[in-house]
């Protein structure tokens, strides 16, 4: 037995609760060592001592190169679990508990595993209508002027004096005009970025975060948005940028006037005085940046004045403007407690709103339940790039990468994730395609597919592409029917099919040097198979039963699927 | 190399700020199997792509039976970091991040580990008191009545027309006039059970937070039981019961009155009405409890007037009695979000007072600097019971339990955590010895020189013995000077010895099917080496150089120790 591989983390992605009787076990072992792993668990405060046991099965839920991830969804009869897991591997049996391997079990109740106590507190709930949602992702001044239309006119706006910048000629009224275009797509959420003013076309530099931009258009045009897309049962989600704020915004032009007589002298991180404005982008800044973007300031977030500052913000959003969710811009640079914070405040509001952290990495120590909803999921271009696009990995490394965005979250926010191939801050997925839309395409197809909000970047489905910023935030176009038609069918398809949208996943095929994919989703008796062909060598789904019916292809042949071709299978 | 040994999880105990310029690192491999560990740590925020990358060799800090650990404390230029490791067996090196092994690196710097932001504020933060703290823990019924005496009578007392019983007679009086006693031990830190006003002699089913119980004296006996100890810098941590309450507490008792009615009916856990207070002990009571004590109903701690009431608790005693700290009952059982606000309150009063939870497995949920400061370590009993008294491990054994200790928390945690062998909860160590005093001597010496506060459990230096509740929890003696001088020399040792309280721990020799444990104790230049013969047979320690000098042993003789002797060597 490979006695490395094995690990367990209680009070983890590894044991967590799903609901006040639900709780997932899982145990990670070396790939295929193991033939078969027991959950035994009892009551910790049983009456009896030695504590009585019941056994469960454990079952293989997903794989990478190394391991195999054993888990159990248990009906706990007991809201206070002491376990361990008893493994064998056909020749040996041990027992693991406490972070070791035993032969015998202990008398002593508090030596095992311990799931304390499954508190209703602290299980971590996520909005119910993530499952259902797609999001088109606008970044606001390139994507519309008017109804299929944009501008291309830089703008120059006066706020309180200070001169605000648009580039493109991207509007709130131009989202209103084109309204229908996004729900002819299919998708019934949008993501704006930022819309506050501030100085750059991006608005990350704030200068306001009571206006819209005056680019962008008024107060009321983003409160007639917010209504026409309620109407049509399309959620709003805005973007939160609360790291920095622009130098020109209040409390910073305070401090550069008044330096350490400054009332908001506690408001920024890491101040050296006299402040100052370097001159030139290359110098470095005597005050934490993001990054060090002189022009974006750090802020001090455990600060009680500005975290109360940041708590009007988001109760004003959703109080006066009811929109549905903060995007957090550089979550992972704030402090932790000031989430928690924001998130009491925003779900005291309204208990169903999204929060999505802008976390590249993995973002458990944010989705523990008491932050985060959802992160930002740049894994799943990453990995979509290396499979697809590049042909870095096989199928089998493919697998890997798919088991471990499925196993480092509890599964509240793995539904919850939001699936990106494109945002505004990397290359167009279809550049690193070098504009081949057949390897495009089967991401797009897996995207839609996989567990998690897929999220649309405008223009995707236009077909666009850009290497560098001003390319990949290039204007929206309109005229790319062929590929639109292409992501209409598949989130018409994800959001009719339970199986796509709720379903569990599980890879089907996926060999060492193969380019075939093959995974089911399934949702009690539905179930739904996808086969993706990331080579150039005809392949054969060999697995693939009568009882299965194609719902959407492309190059598939009865069994036979073609080059960079992809079927979607529904059971009969 | 063997990949599967291989664990580095960020944002953890893998990698955590200790100050704003210090981050530890660890990474975990397979024992023995890795030649070179190095760190290579870059700019997150790097103006060049890619990103420039140092190298720092990291070096192995413990292991265990399947592992070495792996660890660099990082003077880092920079307080935002992505790092990988490079990884050398002597033939194949790898490069590790993402958690994933590379042949080459990459030049998107979000794909390699992060570290995002060590931020000032989630940098876990622990009283400077604790490295020279040596804890003494009363349970106050059984302790004393006056000066070396109890009176072993029990008590009724009338507080608001309820009942309350002590059993053995001691009184907070009785430990006001042994404090010279206490202090003679050299402890410098009392930890009391319970003293709230309660049912029971143990003082758990508390009837009023803001009393002293009557059975043990009054606020005012109290008060000057902290004066005096303060006056003698001798610190006060209490013993906080959050979890639940008596069945006779005003909030249950309206509640058993009023039914669904009570204004109180959401300070409970799992009522189901009509709420009875069952006859027998043996019956399930229909509201939740500590256990399945029905006298003990356990409360809703997520319910704001409760989490209000008990920060005016926390308030009350820091104010207006000054104590030093709170243990806290039954703490993994609490919503995590009680404890971050308990914290908030407490250290909002006094920050350097100290917070410790009763959690008994490995506690780093609740030890990430949001909610505790320590936990009992009752993985410290047992391993020395496993090693020491019981035998069932060897010295290698002994050092892979060690080890996990040392590798679980972050530094700061692992210095404050509460090491017992004995508490109120427990047999007494000297009887899982069986009453060999020789073996018991081991554990104190390895208590007392190990990293963390030691906690002697009243009469633990007077050799009490007991393995049912009534005998541990027995009256306390005072004759004997043998054991009581043993501890004094120790814990006087250990006190004036900065590598003792604050020194790095290394294990020196810890053989395979041995019974000899050596380990260092290291700051900067001062070193203390500690031998434990846990055996039968006659041991040589090898390596003691002349520069070492014994400062206390039994059984040792040049460099030979005797069975069950120990050794503890001072560098000259």
């Amino acid at each position: 037995m490979k006695c490395e591989a094995i690990l367990h983390i209680p009070l983890s992605n590894y044991a967590y609760g799903v609901d006040e009787t639900h709780v997932v076990f899982r145990l990670r072992t070396a790939r295929g060592d193991i033939k078969t792993c027991t959950l035994h668990y009892g009551d910790r405060s049983c009456r009896r001592t030695p504590v009585i046991f019941s056994a469960a099965p454990m079952r293989i839920m997903a794989s990478d190169d190394l391991f195999d991830y054993y888990e159990i969804k248990l009906n706990s009869p007991y809201t206070r679990i002491c376990y361990y897991f008893e493994i064998s591997d056909g020749k040996n049996t041990c027992l693991y508990y406490a972070e070791a391997f035993h032969s015998e079990l202990t008398d002593e109740r508090s030596e095992y595993y311990q799931f304390p106590f499954n508190r209703r507190e602290d299980i971590a709930r996520v909005p119910a209508w993530v499952n259902d949602a797609v999001v088109y992702n606008i970044f606001p001044d390139s994507f519309a002027t008017g109804r299929r239309f944009i501008s291309r006119k830089g703008t120059q706006c006066l706020f309180d004096g200070q001169v605000t910048a648009g580039k493109n000629g991207g509007t709130i009224r131009g989202i209103i005009e084109n309204l229908d275009y996004i729900m002819d797509l299919g998708a019934n959420c949008i993501y704006l970025n930022p819309i506050f003013v501030a100085g750059e076309y991006h608005k990350y530099d704030l200068l306001d975060y009571f206006h819209i931009d005056p680019c962008f258009g008024t107060d009321e045009d983003f409160r007639e948005l917010v209504e026409t897309c309620h109407r049509n049962r399309i959620k709003v989600i805005i973007d939160g940028v609360f790291n920095h704020c622009g130098w020109n915004f209040f409390a910073f032009d305070d401090i550069i006037k008044n330096g350490e007589k400054s009332k908001y002298k506690d408001w920024f991180y890491g101040l050296t005085f006299p402040v100052i404005r370097p001159d030139n982008m290359e110098d470095y800044p005597n005050y934490a940046c993001f990054g060090y973007e002189r022009k974006m300031p750090k802020m001090n977030t455990a600060n009680l004045e500005v975290i109360d500052f940041f708590r009007k913000v988001c109760r004003y959003w959703l109080e006066k403007f009811d929109i549905d969710g903060w995007r957090l811009d550089a979550a992972n640079e704030i402090n932790f407690d000031f989430w928690r914070i924001f998130r009491k405040t925003a779900k005291s509001i309204k208990p169903d709103c999204l929060l999505i952290g802008e976390v590249w990495e993995s973002a458990y120590p944010w989705l523990r339940g008491d932050q985060f909803d959802s992160s930002m999921n740049y894994d799943l271009r990453k990995n979509c790039r290396d499979f697809f696009a590049a042909g870095k990995i096989d199928a089998q490394g493919f697998e890997g990468r798919v088991t471990q965005m499925l196993i480092r979250y509890p599964e509240q926010m793995l539904c919850a994730q939001l699936n990106v191939l494109d945002t505004h801050d990397v290359p167009r997925f279809l550049t690193l395609c070098r504009g081949d839309f057949l390897k495009f395409r089967l991401a797009v197809v897996f995207q839609m597919t996989f567990i998690g909000i897929p999220s649309v970047f405008y223009g995707d489905e236009q077909g666009l592409q850009g290497r560098m910023e001003d390319e990949y935030r290039q204007v929206m176009q309109w005229e790319n029917k062929t590929i639109f038609d292409f992501y209409k069918k598949l989130i018409g398809l994800r959001r009719s099919n339970i199986a796509l949208e709720q379903g569990d996943f599980r890879t089907i095929s996926a060999e060492k040097g193969a380019r075939l994919y093959v995974f089911e989703r399934r949702y009690k008796k539905q179930s739904v198979l996808v086969a993706l062909n990331a080579g150039k060598r005809k392949e054969v789904i060999s697995f693939l039963s009568e009882d299965y019916k194609c719902v959407l292809q492309e190059g598939v042949n009865g069994k036979e699927i073609h080059p960079w071709g992809f079927g979607i299978f529904e059971k009969r």
